[in-house]
């Protein structure tokens, strides 16, 4: 529970930052040096090492150096319990709206009755 | 565009914090004043005020002053925002390892010929 607590806090921290949500947009559709997460950011390449830094502290991204080269990819597990998060605060208002609904339905009935 | 990255940098930023994630958790089951938010918290009521302003600020939440009592409640837009933002990127990657999937099977049928 604590682990998971302080994953969402920096997993939502990371992506509450332009920059670093079009890096992860780049690689949910495949690998990537950091060099081609940085063409289309109006940025050094040491700035965008930060922001892979803040994404890899995170779990979102995982990276591996061969050579000079540092590829980027996509970690599924952090960005599936934000999910799993939002999707579940959603599912419970959407539950609470249809039982007010029910309620509503019941006392429009009950006042047709004559 | 503009609107929707401001809000989701704000909306991530505002999930980004445990108890911010407690109150909004709380309100999913219902409006709640201040004072009931700040229950399961170990903080002050001026505290809790001034979380409330940062949720109120990206939209994640409304609230209502009637005499002394300050009323919130959950507002779906900037959750659905933020959700919408992160299935899309799940989306994304699925599909691109579903092609991935076809493209091995197709790989191994081709080897699997005389």
């Amino acid at each position: 529970m604590l682990n998971q607590t302080v994953d969402l806090d920096r997993t939502f921290q990371a992506l509450a930052d332009q920059s670093r949500r079009t890096m992860v947009e780049r690689l949910t559709w495949g690998p990537a040096s950091v060099s081609e997460l940085a063409e289309p950011l109006a940025m050094s390449l040491a700035a965008v090492l930060q922001h892979v830094q803040v994404l890899e502290s995170c779990g979102l991204v995982k990276t591996e150096k061969v050579g000079r080269t540092r590829t980027c990819r996509i970690d599924r597990a952090a960005m599936t319990v934000a999910e799993q998060w939002i999707t579940e605060r959603r599912r419970t208002w959407e539950t609470r709206l249809d039982r007010l609904g029910d309620l509503l339905d019941q006392v429009a009935t009950t006042e047709e009755k004559p």
